[in-house]
């Protein structure tokens, strides 16, 4: 069940949202849309059809990797609101980059609608740490964790 | 200095040649060249303007986990051809899937040419650890360890 229409990666700022990923402003992109569901985010995927790996029915790893790494940058975001009682379109999302990503291929992933589920493990100071599963037809497919960076930046 | 005017994915089959990142088959894809530099395997890419990460300056960090990603898995078939002294064109080139990436952001990389070199840890039976750097204008921006398997498909 999500809690809220509006999508975490919606809320970025303006000069961060040309992300290849989850960018609302980078037309060529994935656009990638994450919600609150519970204690965990969600983010669903349909991945087009050139985004094969080594076989033409396995989903490409780089792209696994990709959806990862920006559900759970976003995950960051929101928790950090969450953490502070911010409500998330009351203001611009707080940015973090990536400083680390381990990604665990369990199974092969078929070509079709993939499940993020993310959760935090830990908020530190600037770091938080984001454990994330990925599934499709019902099974989890690979595993990651993400250490994120929360970052300044003017102009 | 390149040791050979073939890439390491030109010797993929083609049964194996439709990976986004690096299969010669995907007309959309990335379609990145690996080579032997010494003791060391080298890729250089250039990036198109969309992949950018938050800001548009940046590379996308999930292009970086792709290209190391697929420059790796190529690297562990390419060593796993020279450990046995079969001379890389001589046959189809063995496949090998990832099974863990992790990847430790360093510094922003610029949007422009990047440079990975990688080079083996490890081969132990079907398994190939390789280590990679990332950089661009002469600095490391990211670093990769990747864990590849073997795998045997017929059909």
């Amino acid at each position: 069940m999500r809690e809220q229409s509006t999508a975490f990666q919606d809320c970025y700022p303006d000069d961060y949202a040309h992300c290849y990923g989850c960018g609302h402003l980078n037309e060529q992109g994935l656009r990638i849309k994450s919600y609150w569901d519970g204690e965990e985010s969600i983010c669903q995927y349909d991945p087009p059809k050139k985004y094969t790996g080594g076989f033409p029915d396995y989903l490409y790893g780089g792209l696994i990797a990709s959806l990862i790494d920006c559900h759970s940058a976003a995950t960051a975001s929101a928790a950090r609101c969450r953490a502070a009682g911010i409500d998330l379109e009351a203001q611009a999302l707080p940015r973090h980059v990536t400083a680390a990503l381990k990604i665990d291929y369990l199974k092969p992933t078929p070509v079709e609608t993939v499940t993020l589920k993310s959760r935090v493990l830990e908020i530190t100071g600037k770091k938080v740490v984001v454990e994330t599963t990925l599934s499709a037809g019902g099974m989890v497919r690979a595993k990651g964790e993400a250490v994120m960076v929360l970052i300044e930046r003017n102009g």
